[in-house]
Protein backbone atom coordinates (compact mmCIF):
# COMPACT_ATOMS: atom_id res chain seq x y z
CA UNK A 1 0.00 0.00 0.00
CA UNK A 2 2.85 2.34 0.68
CA UNK A 3 4.38 2.69 -2.74
CA UNK A 4 5.32 6.18 -3.78
CA UNK A 5 5.16 6.94 -7.50
CA UNK A 6 7.26 9.11 -9.70
CA UNK A 7 6.94 9.49 -13.40
CA UNK A 8 8.26 11.19 -16.40
CA UNK A 9 5.94 14.17 -16.50
CA UNK A 10 7.26 17.68 -15.96
CA UNK A 11 8.01 18.25 -12.28
CA UNK A 12 5.43 20.35 -10.53
CA UNK A 13 7.00 19.45 -7.24
CA UNK A 14 8.41 22.00 -4.87
CA UNK A 15 12.14 21.55 -4.58
CA UNK A 16 14.34 22.01 -1.55
CA UNK A 17 16.13 25.34 -1.89
CA UNK A 18 19.60 24.09 -2.72
CA UNK A 19 21.99 21.25 -2.12
CA UNK A 20 23.62 21.14 1.29
CA UNK A 21 20.77 23.03 2.97
CA UNK A 22 18.77 21.07 5.52
CA UNK A 23 15.29 19.90 4.46
CA UNK A 24 12.68 22.64 4.50
CA UNK A 25 9.78 21.79 6.82
CA UNK A 26 6.62 20.92 4.89
CA UNK A 27 3.24 19.34 5.62
CA UNK A 28 3.12 15.55 5.48
CA UNK A 29 0.94 13.97 2.80
CA UNK A 30 -1.47 13.00 5.60
CA UNK A 31 -1.74 16.68 6.54
CA UNK A 32 -2.09 17.76 2.89
CA UNK A 33 -4.86 15.21 2.38
CA UNK A 34 -6.68 16.22 5.55
CA UNK A 35 -6.45 19.89 4.55
CA UNK A 36 -8.02 19.25 1.14
CA UNK A 37 -10.85 17.15 2.57
CA UNK A 38 -11.53 19.63 5.40
CA UNK A 39 -11.61 22.51 2.93
CA UNK A 40 -14.55 21.24 0.88
CA UNK A 41 -18.03 19.84 1.40
CA UNK A 42 -18.68 18.18 -1.95
CA UNK A 43 -17.10 15.26 -3.71
CA UNK A 44 -17.63 12.18 -5.84
CA UNK A 45 -18.77 9.02 -4.14
CA UNK A 46 -17.92 5.72 -5.80
CA UNK A 47 -20.08 2.73 -4.91
CA UNK A 48 -20.70 -0.67 -6.50
CA UNK A 49 -23.72 -0.89 -8.80
CA UNK A 50 -26.21 -3.74 -8.86
CA UNK A 51 -26.85 -3.24 -12.55
CA UNK A 52 -24.64 -3.41 -14.52
CA UNK A 53 -23.44 -5.76 -11.78
CA UNK A 54 -20.33 -4.79 -9.86
CA UNK A 55 -19.53 -1.72 -11.92
CA UNK A 56 -18.15 1.21 -9.92
CA UNK A 57 -20.72 3.99 -9.90
CA UNK A 58 -19.78 7.64 -9.35
CA UNK A 59 -22.25 10.16 -7.93
CA UNK A 60 -22.18 13.68 -6.52
CA UNK A 61 -22.42 13.98 -2.73
CA UNK A 62 -22.08 16.60 -0.08
CA UNK A 63 -20.37 15.68 3.17
CA UNK A 64 -19.14 16.77 6.56
CA UNK A 65 -16.23 15.30 8.53
CA UNK A 66 -16.36 13.71 11.92
CA UNK A 67 -13.59 14.37 14.44
CA UNK A 68 -11.14 11.91 12.93
CA UNK A 69 -11.71 12.94 9.34
CA UNK A 70 -14.19 10.24 8.33
CA UNK A 71 -16.80 11.62 5.89
CA UNK A 72 -20.43 11.83 6.95
CA UNK A 73 -23.19 11.79 4.32
CA UNK A 74 -26.89 12.58 4.40
CA UNK A 75 -28.41 10.71 1.48
CA UNK A 76 -31.80 9.89 0.05
CA UNK A 77 -32.87 6.31 0.64
CA UNK A 78 -34.00 6.32 -3.01
CA UNK A 79 -30.65 7.33 -4.44
CA UNK A 80 -28.56 4.86 -6.43
CA UNK A 81 -25.53 5.23 -4.15
CA UNK A 82 -27.66 4.41 -1.10
CA UNK A 83 -29.07 1.28 -2.72
CA UNK A 84 -25.53 0.35 -3.68
CA UNK A 85 -24.14 0.91 -0.18
CA UNK A 86 -26.90 -1.18 1.39
CA UNK A 87 -25.96 -4.10 -0.88
CA UNK A 88 -22.19 -3.66 -0.61
CA UNK A 89 -20.56 -1.15 1.75
CA UNK A 90 -17.33 -0.77 -0.23
CA UNK A 91 -16.96 2.82 -1.37
CA UNK A 92 -14.64 5.76 -1.85
CA UNK A 93 -14.97 9.52 -1.71
CA UNK A 94 -12.92 11.65 -4.08
CA UNK A 95 -12.37 15.27 -3.05
CA UNK A 96 -10.50 17.64 -5.35
CA UNK A 97 -9.20 21.15 -4.78
CA UNK A 98 -11.16 23.77 -6.66
CA UNK A 99 -9.61 24.54 -10.07
CA UNK A 100 -10.42 27.61 -12.13
CA UNK A 101 -11.81 27.14 -15.64
CA UNK A 102 -8.91 26.70 -18.01
CA UNK A 103 -6.48 25.62 -15.30
CA UNK A 104 -5.19 22.05 -15.36
CA UNK A 105 -7.11 19.91 -12.83
CA UNK A 106 -4.29 17.35 -12.91
CA UNK A 107 -1.89 19.91 -11.42
CA UNK A 108 -4.14 20.42 -8.39
CA UNK A 109 -4.50 18.34 -5.24
CA UNK A 110 -7.02 15.58 -4.66
CA UNK A 111 -7.69 12.81 -2.19
CA UNK A 112 -9.46 9.47 -2.41
CA UNK A 113 -10.79 8.17 0.90
CA UNK A 114 -11.53 4.44 0.67
CA UNK A 115 -13.63 2.56 3.18
CA UNK A 116 -16.94 1.05 4.17
CA UNK A 117 -20.21 2.95 4.21
CA UNK A 118 -22.41 2.31 7.21
CA UNK A 119 -25.55 3.85 8.62
CA UNK A 120 -24.85 6.16 11.57
CA UNK A 121 -26.27 4.56 14.74
CA UNK A 122 -29.27 6.31 16.27
CA UNK A 123 -27.38 7.42 19.36
CA UNK A 124 -24.91 9.36 17.20
CA UNK A 125 -27.37 10.99 14.82
CA UNK A 126 -27.85 14.21 16.78
CA UNK A 127 -24.14 14.99 16.80
CA UNK A 128 -23.69 14.00 13.18
CA UNK A 129 -26.71 16.08 12.15
CA UNK A 130 -25.18 19.17 13.76
CA UNK A 131 -21.83 18.60 12.03
CA UNK A 132 -23.57 17.98 8.71
CA UNK A 133 -25.68 21.14 8.89
CA UNK A 134 -22.69 23.25 9.87
CA UNK A 135 -20.89 22.08 6.73
CA UNK A 136 -23.99 22.09 4.47
CA UNK A 137 -26.41 24.90 5.32
CA UNK A 138 -28.32 24.10 2.09
CA UNK A 139 -29.39 20.80 3.65
CA UNK A 140 -31.47 22.65 6.24
CA UNK A 141 -34.60 22.43 4.16
CA UNK A 142 -34.62 18.64 3.90
CA UNK A 143 -32.61 17.58 6.96
CA UNK A 144 -35.73 16.33 8.71
CA UNK A 145 -37.27 14.49 5.76
CA UNK A 146 -38.05 10.89 6.54
CA UNK A 147 -36.52 9.20 3.53
CA UNK A 148 -32.96 10.35 4.10
CA UNK A 149 -30.34 8.86 6.40
CA UNK A 150 -26.84 9.55 7.70
CA UNK A 151 -23.94 7.36 6.65
CA UNK A 152 -20.30 7.36 7.68
CA UNK A 153 -17.39 6.14 5.58
CA UNK A 154 -15.14 4.09 7.89
CA UNK A 155 -11.72 4.61 6.33
CA UNK A 156 -9.39 1.81 5.27
CA UNK A 157 -7.01 3.59 2.92
CA UNK A 158 -6.23 7.09 1.70
CA UNK A 159 -4.69 8.06 -1.62
CA UNK A 160 -3.21 11.54 -1.91
CA UNK A 161 -2.22 13.23 -5.17
CA UNK A 162 -0.71 16.69 -4.83
CA UNK A 163 -0.26 17.23 -8.55
CA UNK A 164 2.06 15.83 -11.20
CA UNK A 165 4.60 13.46 -9.65
CA UNK A 166 3.61 14.15 -6.04
CA UNK A 167 1.48 11.34 -4.65
CA UNK A 168 1.42 8.51 -2.16
CA UNK A 169 -0.77 6.18 -0.18
CA UNK A 170 -1.37 7.67 3.25
CA UNK A 171 -1.90 5.49 6.29
CA UNK A 172 -5.57 5.73 7.36
CA UNK A 173 -4.51 6.16 11.00
CA UNK A 174 -2.10 8.98 10.07
CA UNK A 175 -4.94 10.68 8.17
CA UNK A 176 -7.25 10.33 11.18
CA UNK A 177 -4.60 11.87 13.43
CA UNK A 178 -3.57 14.65 11.04
CA UNK A 179 -4.75 18.20 11.47
CA UNK A 180 -5.99 20.30 8.58
CA UNK A 181 -3.72 23.26 8.00
CA UNK A 182 -4.96 26.08 10.25
CA UNK A 183 -3.91 28.65 7.63
CA UNK A 184 -5.89 27.11 4.75
CA UNK A 185 -8.89 29.44 5.15
CA UNK A 186 -6.67 32.55 5.03
CA UNK A 187 -3.86 31.38 2.74
CA UNK A 188 -5.24 32.95 -0.44
CA UNK A 189 -5.52 36.33 1.28
CA UNK A 190 -1.95 36.15 2.59
CA UNK A 191 -0.61 35.14 -0.82
CA UNK A 192 -2.47 37.98 -2.54
CA UNK A 193 -1.28 40.53 0.01
CA UNK A 194 2.36 39.43 -0.23
CA UNK A 195 2.37 39.55 -4.02
CA UNK A 196 0.53 42.87 -4.21
CA UNK A 197 2.38 44.74 -1.49
CA UNK A 198 5.61 42.93 -0.64
CA UNK A 199 7.04 41.55 -3.88
CA UNK A 200 10.40 43.20 -3.16
CA UNK A 201 10.60 41.55 0.24
CA UNK A 202 9.96 38.17 -1.39
CA UNK A 203 12.85 38.75 -3.78
CA UNK A 204 15.17 39.54 -0.87
CA UNK A 205 14.12 36.42 1.01
CA UNK A 206 14.66 34.21 -2.06
CA UNK A 207 18.12 35.72 -2.58
CA UNK A 208 19.34 35.43 0.99
CA UNK A 209 17.38 32.62 2.60
CA UNK A 210 16.18 30.61 -0.35
CA UNK A 211 19.57 29.84 -1.85
CA UNK A 212 18.71 31.76 -5.05
CA UNK A 213 21.04 34.80 -4.99
CA UNK A 214 20.18 35.69 -8.62
CA UNK A 215 16.47 36.16 -8.00
CA UNK A 216 15.06 39.24 -9.70
CA UNK A 217 11.34 38.54 -9.38
CA UNK A 218 9.38 36.37 -6.94
CA UNK A 219 5.71 35.36 -6.62
CA UNK A 220 4.32 33.58 -3.59
CA UNK A 221 2.15 30.64 -4.68
CA UNK A 222 1.16 29.09 -1.37
CA UNK A 223 1.53 29.26 2.38
CA UNK A 224 0.92 26.74 5.16
CA UNK A 225 1.78 26.42 8.81
CA UNK A 226 5.35 25.28 8.08
CA UNK A 227 6.38 27.70 5.38
CA UNK A 228 5.60 29.06 1.95
CA UNK A 229 6.21 28.45 -1.73
CA UNK A 230 7.54 30.88 -4.26
CA UNK A 231 8.15 30.97 -7.99
CA UNK A 232 11.47 32.78 -8.29
CA UNK A 233 12.80 34.13 -11.59
CA UNK A 234 16.41 34.87 -12.38
CA UNK A 235 18.29 35.50 -15.64
CA UNK A 236 18.76 31.71 -15.73
CA UNK A 237 15.01 31.03 -15.70
CA UNK A 238 12.16 30.48 -13.26
CA UNK A 239 11.92 27.84 -10.58
CA UNK A 240 9.78 26.99 -7.61
CA UNK A 241 11.18 26.88 -4.11
CA UNK A 242 9.94 26.40 -0.61
CA UNK A 243 11.02 28.37 2.45
CA UNK A 244 10.33 27.31 6.00
CA UNK A 245 9.17 29.49 8.86
CA UNK A 246 11.50 29.46 11.88
CA UNK A 247 8.71 27.59 13.71
CA UNK A 248 5.19 26.47 12.75
CA UNK A 249 2.55 29.21 12.73
CA UNK A 250 -1.20 28.96 13.12
CA UNK A 251 -2.64 32.43 12.49
CA UNK A 252 -2.33 35.27 9.97
CA UNK A 253 -0.71 37.35 12.70
CA UNK A 254 1.95 34.71 13.32
CA UNK A 255 2.62 34.49 9.56
CA UNK A 256 3.07 38.26 9.48
CA UNK A 257 5.55 38.20 12.37
CA UNK A 258 7.50 35.30 10.85
CA UNK A 259 7.71 37.02 7.46
CA UNK A 260 8.71 40.35 8.97
CA UNK A 261 11.54 38.61 10.86
CA UNK A 262 12.66 36.79 7.70
CA UNK A 263 12.65 39.98 5.62
CA UNK A 264 14.55 41.85 8.35
CA UNK A 265 17.19 39.14 8.36
CA UNK A 266 17.33 39.17 4.55
CA UNK A 267 17.89 42.97 4.62
CA UNK A 268 20.77 42.50 7.06
CA UNK A 269 22.31 39.81 4.85
CA UNK A 270 21.71 42.02 1.80
CA UNK A 271 23.63 44.90 3.42
CA UNK A 272 26.51 42.52 4.17
CA UNK A 273 26.51 40.91 0.71
CA UNK A 274 24.71 42.96 -1.95
CA UNK A 275 23.21 40.89 -4.75
CA UNK A 276 25.23 40.23 -7.85
CA UNK A 277 22.69 41.73 -10.22
CA UNK B 1 -32.59 -0.19 -15.69
CA UNK B 2 -35.32 2.17 -16.73
CA UNK B 3 -36.83 3.14 -13.42
CA UNK B 4 -37.57 6.80 -12.95
CA UNK B 5 -37.35 8.11 -9.39
CA UNK B 6 -39.32 10.71 -7.57
CA UNK B 7 -38.98 11.63 -3.99
CA UNK B 8 -40.22 13.83 -1.29
CA UNK B 9 -37.73 16.65 -1.62
CA UNK B 10 -38.82 20.10 -2.74
CA UNK B 11 -39.53 20.12 -6.45
CA UNK B 12 -36.86 21.80 -8.52
CA UNK B 13 -38.49 20.51 -11.63
CA UNK B 14 -39.72 22.77 -14.36
CA UNK B 15 -43.48 22.58 -14.56
CA UNK B 16 -45.67 22.69 -17.63
CA UNK B 17 -47.26 26.13 -17.88
CA UNK B 18 -50.81 25.27 -16.91
CA UNK B 19 -53.38 22.54 -17.03
CA UNK B 20 -54.97 21.96 -20.40
CA UNK B 21 -52.06 23.38 -22.35
CA UNK B 22 -50.18 20.95 -24.55
CA UNK B 23 -46.77 19.73 -23.30
CA UNK B 24 -43.97 22.25 -23.75
CA UNK B 25 -41.14 20.87 -25.87
CA UNK B 26 -38.04 20.12 -23.79
CA UNK B 27 -34.77 18.25 -24.24
CA UNK B 28 -34.86 14.54 -23.51
CA UNK B 29 -32.78 13.24 -20.64
CA UNK B 30 -30.45 11.72 -23.23
CA UNK B 31 -29.95 15.19 -24.71
CA UNK B 32 -29.53 16.78 -21.27
CA UNK B 33 -26.91 14.18 -20.36
CA UNK B 34 -25.05 14.59 -23.64
CA UNK B 35 -25.04 18.37 -23.21
CA UNK B 36 -23.50 18.16 -19.73
CA UNK B 37 -20.81 15.70 -20.82
CA UNK B 38 -20.00 17.69 -23.98
CA UNK B 39 -19.74 20.90 -21.97
CA UNK B 40 -16.86 19.77 -19.74
CA UNK B 41 -13.47 18.10 -20.03
CA UNK B 42 -12.90 16.91 -16.47
CA UNK B 43 -14.66 14.40 -14.30
CA UNK B 44 -14.30 11.65 -11.74
CA UNK B 45 -13.37 8.20 -12.95
CA UNK B 46 -14.40 5.24 -10.81
CA UNK B 47 -12.44 2.02 -11.24
CA UNK B 48 -12.04 -1.13 -9.15
CA UNK B 49 -9.02 -1.20 -6.83
CA UNK B 50 -6.69 -4.16 -6.33
CA UNK B 51 -6.02 -3.15 -2.75
CA UNK B 52 -8.21 -2.89 -0.82
CA UNK B 53 -9.58 -5.53 -3.18
CA UNK B 54 -12.65 -4.69 -5.22
CA UNK B 55 -13.23 -1.29 -3.65
CA UNK B 56 -14.44 1.38 -6.07
CA UNK B 57 -11.70 3.97 -6.49
CA UNK B 58 -12.43 7.56 -7.57
CA UNK B 59 -9.81 9.68 -9.34
CA UNK B 60 -9.66 12.95 -11.26
CA UNK B 61 -9.43 12.66 -15.04
CA UNK B 62 -9.62 14.88 -18.06
CA UNK B 63 -11.40 13.60 -21.15
CA UNK B 64 -12.58 14.23 -24.67
CA UNK B 65 -15.58 12.67 -26.41
CA UNK B 66 -15.58 10.59 -29.51
CA UNK B 67 -18.31 11.02 -32.13
CA UNK B 68 -20.88 8.96 -30.26
CA UNK B 69 -20.23 10.49 -26.86
CA UNK B 70 -17.92 7.82 -25.46
CA UNK B 71 -15.23 9.39 -23.26
CA UNK B 72 -11.60 9.22 -24.30
CA UNK B 73 -8.83 9.39 -21.70
CA UNK B 74 -5.09 9.94 -21.87
CA UNK B 75 -3.67 8.44 -18.72
CA UNK B 76 -0.33 7.62 -17.15
CA UNK B 77 0.51 3.95 -17.18
CA UNK B 78 1.66 4.40 -13.58
CA UNK B 79 -1.64 5.84 -12.34
CA UNK B 80 -3.84 3.83 -10.00
CA UNK B 81 -6.85 4.05 -12.33
CA UNK B 82 -4.80 2.66 -15.22
CA UNK B 83 -3.58 -0.29 -13.15
CA UNK B 84 -7.15 -0.85 -12.07
CA UNK B 85 -8.52 -0.72 -15.62
CA UNK B 86 -5.91 -3.19 -16.82
CA UNK B 87 -7.01 -5.67 -14.16
CA UNK B 88 -10.76 -5.05 -14.51
CA UNK B 89 -12.23 -2.82 -17.23
CA UNK B 90 -15.43 -1.97 -15.35
CA UNK B 91 -15.57 1.78 -14.76
CA UNK B 92 -17.71 4.88 -14.74
CA UNK B 93 -17.14 8.55 -15.44
CA UNK B 94 -19.04 11.14 -13.41
CA UNK B 95 -19.38 14.60 -14.97
CA UNK B 96 -21.09 17.39 -13.07
CA UNK B 97 -22.19 20.85 -14.16
CA UNK B 98 -20.06 23.61 -12.66
CA UNK B 99 -21.55 24.95 -9.44
CA UNK B 100 -20.55 28.24 -7.84
CA UNK B 101 -19.18 28.22 -4.30
CA UNK B 102 -22.10 28.32 -1.89
CA UNK B 103 -24.58 26.98 -4.44
CA UNK B 104 -26.08 23.56 -3.85
CA UNK B 105 -24.32 20.96 -6.01
CA UNK B 106 -27.28 18.61 -5.57
CA UNK B 107 -29.52 21.06 -7.43
CA UNK B 108 -27.27 20.96 -10.50
CA UNK B 109 -27.04 18.43 -13.30
CA UNK B 110 -24.69 15.46 -13.44
CA UNK B 111 -24.21 12.33 -15.49
CA UNK B 112 -22.65 8.95 -14.76
CA UNK B 113 -21.40 7.09 -17.83
CA UNK B 114 -20.90 3.41 -17.04
CA UNK B 115 -18.92 1.05 -19.23
CA UNK B 116 -15.73 -0.80 -19.96
CA UNK B 117 -12.34 0.87 -20.28
CA UNK B 118 -10.20 -0.34 -23.13
CA UNK B 119 -6.98 0.78 -24.74
CA UNK B 120 -7.54 2.66 -28.01
CA UNK B 121 -6.24 0.52 -30.89
CA UNK B 122 -3.14 1.83 -32.65
CA UNK B 123 -4.97 2.58 -35.88
CA UNK B 124 -7.31 4.96 -34.06
CA UNK B 125 -4.74 6.77 -31.94
CA UNK B 126 -4.07 9.64 -34.35
CA UNK B 127 -7.73 10.62 -34.50
CA UNK B 128 -8.23 10.21 -30.78
CA UNK B 129 -5.09 12.23 -30.07
CA UNK B 130 -6.43 15.14 -32.12
CA UNK B 131 -9.80 15.05 -30.33
CA UNK B 132 -8.09 14.83 -26.96
CA UNK B 133 -5.78 17.78 -27.61
CA UNK B 134 -8.64 19.91 -28.90
CA UNK B 135 -10.51 19.33 -25.63
CA UNK B 136 -7.41 19.49 -23.39
CA UNK B 137 -4.83 21.99 -24.63
CA UNK B 138 -2.95 21.57 -21.30
CA UNK B 139 -2.08 18.04 -22.34
CA UNK B 140 0.08 19.34 -25.16
CA UNK B 141 3.22 19.22 -23.09
CA UNK B 142 2.99 15.52 -22.25
CA UNK B 143 0.89 14.15 -25.11
CA UNK B 144 3.93 12.45 -26.64
CA UNK B 145 5.36 10.97 -23.44
CA UNK B 146 5.93 7.25 -23.67
CA UNK B 147 4.32 6.14 -20.45
CA UNK B 148 0.83 7.41 -21.21
CA UNK B 149 -1.88 5.77 -23.26
CA UNK B 150 -5.34 6.46 -24.67
CA UNK B 151 -8.36 4.62 -23.32
CA UNK B 152 -12.00 4.68 -24.37
CA UNK B 153 -14.96 3.98 -22.12
CA UNK B 154 -17.36 1.75 -24.12
CA UNK B 155 -20.73 2.70 -22.66
CA UNK B 156 -23.21 0.23 -21.21
CA UNK B 157 -25.48 2.50 -19.16
CA UNK B 158 -26.03 6.19 -18.47
CA UNK B 159 -27.49 7.74 -15.35
CA UNK B 160 -28.75 11.32 -15.58
CA UNK B 161 -29.62 13.52 -12.62
CA UNK B 162 -30.92 16.99 -13.48
CA UNK B 163 -31.33 18.10 -9.86
CA UNK B 164 -33.71 17.25 -7.06
CA UNK B 165 -36.41 14.84 -8.23
CA UNK B 166 -35.39 14.93 -11.90
CA UNK B 167 -33.43 11.82 -12.85
CA UNK B 168 -33.56 8.65 -14.89
CA UNK B 169 -31.53 5.91 -16.50
CA UNK B 170 -30.85 6.82 -20.12
CA UNK B 171 -30.46 4.18 -22.78
CA UNK B 172 -26.81 4.03 -23.86
CA UNK B 173 -27.86 3.97 -27.52
CA UNK B 174 -30.07 7.04 -27.04
CA UNK B 175 -27.13 8.84 -25.41
CA UNK B 176 -24.86 7.88 -28.32
CA UNK B 177 -27.42 9.24 -30.78
CA UNK B 178 -28.26 12.40 -28.84
CA UNK B 179 -26.87 15.77 -29.83
CA UNK B 180 -25.48 18.19 -27.25
CA UNK B 181 -27.57 21.34 -27.15
CA UNK B 182 -26.16 23.71 -29.78
CA UNK B 183 -27.05 26.70 -27.60
CA UNK B 184 -25.17 25.50 -24.52
CA UNK B 185 -22.03 27.56 -25.22
CA UNK B 186 -24.06 30.78 -25.60
CA UNK B 187 -26.93 30.14 -23.18
CA UNK B 188 -25.46 32.10 -20.26
CA UNK B 189 -25.00 35.14 -22.47
CA UNK B 190 -28.56 34.98 -23.79
CA UNK B 191 -29.98 34.60 -20.27
CA UNK B 192 -27.95 37.56 -19.00
CA UNK B 193 -28.96 39.74 -21.92
CA UNK B 194 -32.68 38.93 -21.57
CA UNK B 195 -32.68 39.63 -17.83
CA UNK B 196 -30.63 42.81 -18.14
CA UNK B 197 -32.37 44.38 -21.12
CA UNK B 198 -35.71 42.64 -21.72
CA UNK B 199 -37.21 41.86 -18.32
CA UNK B 200 -40.47 43.59 -19.30
CA UNK B 201 -40.76 41.45 -22.42
CA UNK B 202 -40.32 38.32 -20.30
CA UNK B 203 -43.18 39.44 -18.04
CA UNK B 204 -45.45 39.92 -21.08
CA UNK B 205 -44.58 36.49 -22.44
CA UNK B 206 -45.26 34.81 -19.07
CA UNK B 207 -48.62 36.60 -18.83
CA UNK B 208 -49.86 35.85 -22.32
CA UNK B 209 -48.06 32.71 -23.45
CA UNK B 210 -47.00 31.09 -20.20
CA UNK B 211 -50.44 30.78 -18.66
CA UNK B 212 -49.47 33.11 -15.78
CA UNK B 213 -51.59 36.24 -16.31
CA UNK B 214 -50.70 37.63 -12.87
CA UNK B 215 -46.94 37.77 -13.52
CA UNK B 216 -45.36 40.99 -12.31
CA UNK B 217 -41.69 40.00 -12.47
CA UNK B 218 -39.87 37.37 -14.53
CA UNK B 219 -36.29 36.09 -14.65
CA UNK B 220 -34.99 33.78 -17.35
CA UNK B 221 -33.01 30.91 -15.80
CA UNK B 222 -32.11 28.81 -18.82
CA UNK B 223 -32.45 28.43 -22.55
CA UNK B 224 -32.01 25.48 -24.90
CA UNK B 225 -32.88 24.66 -28.48
CA UNK B 226 -36.51 23.86 -27.60
CA UNK B 227 -37.40 26.74 -25.33
CA UNK B 228 -36.53 28.54 -22.14
CA UNK B 229 -37.19 28.55 -18.42
CA UNK B 230 -38.38 31.42 -16.31
CA UNK B 231 -38.98 32.11 -12.64
CA UNK B 232 -42.18 34.16 -12.66
CA UNK B 233 -43.42 36.10 -9.63
CA UNK B 234 -46.98 37.18 -9.00
CA UNK B 235 -48.82 38.44 -5.91
CA UNK B 236 -49.53 34.74 -5.23
CA UNK B 237 -45.83 33.84 -5.11
CA UNK B 238 -43.01 32.73 -7.39
CA UNK B 239 -42.93 29.69 -9.64
CA UNK B 240 -40.85 28.23 -12.42
CA UNK B 241 -42.24 27.67 -15.88
CA UNK B 242 -41.05 26.59 -19.25
CA UNK B 243 -41.99 28.12 -22.59
CA UNK B 244 -41.35 26.49 -25.93
CA UNK B 245 -40.05 28.12 -29.07
CA UNK B 246 -42.37 27.79 -32.09
CA UNK B 247 -39.70 25.50 -33.57
CA UNK B 248 -36.25 24.31 -32.43
CA UNK B 249 -33.45 26.85 -32.80
CA UNK B 250 -29.73 26.34 -33.10
CA UNK B 251 -28.08 29.76 -32.99
CA UNK B 252 -28.21 32.96 -30.92
CA UNK B 253 -29.71 34.70 -33.95
CA UNK B 254 -32.53 32.16 -34.20
CA UNK B 255 -33.22 32.56 -30.48
CA UNK B 256 -33.43 36.32 -30.95
CA UNK B 257 -35.90 35.95 -33.83
CA UNK B 258 -38.02 33.47 -31.91
CA UNK B 259 -38.14 35.68 -28.83
CA UNK B 260 -38.93 38.79 -30.86
CA UNK B 261 -41.86 36.97 -32.48
CA UNK B 262 -43.11 35.74 -29.10
CA UNK B 263 -42.88 39.20 -27.52
CA UNK B 264 -44.66 40.73 -30.51
CA UNK B 265 -47.48 38.25 -30.17
CA UNK B 266 -47.63 38.87 -26.40
CA UNK B 267 -47.94 42.62 -27.05
CA UNK B 268 -50.84 41.98 -29.41
CA UNK B 269 -52.54 39.76 -26.86
CA UNK B 270 -51.83 42.35 -24.18
CA UNK B 271 -53.53 45.08 -26.22
CA UNK B 272 -56.56 42.83 -26.64
CA UNK B 273 -56.68 41.77 -22.97
CA UNK B 274 -54.80 44.12 -20.65
CA UNK B 275 -53.38 42.43 -17.55
CA UNK B 276 -55.44 42.35 -14.41
CA UNK B 277 -52.82 44.05 -12.25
Amino acid sequence: MDRPSTHQVPEGTVAAPSAGVEAVPAPTHAECARTIVAGANRGSLSTLAAEPAGYPFGSVVTYALDGDGAPLFFVSLMAEHTHNAERDPRASLLVAEAVADGDDPLAAGRVTLIGDLGRVPGAEVAGVRARYLAANPNAGYYIDFGDFAFYRLALRAVRYVGGYGRMSWVDARAFADAEADPLAPVAAGIVGHMNDDHADALVLVCRHQGGRPDTVQATMTGVDRYGFEVTASSPAGAGRLRLGFPRPVTTSEEVRSALVAMVRQARRLSAEAPPRS
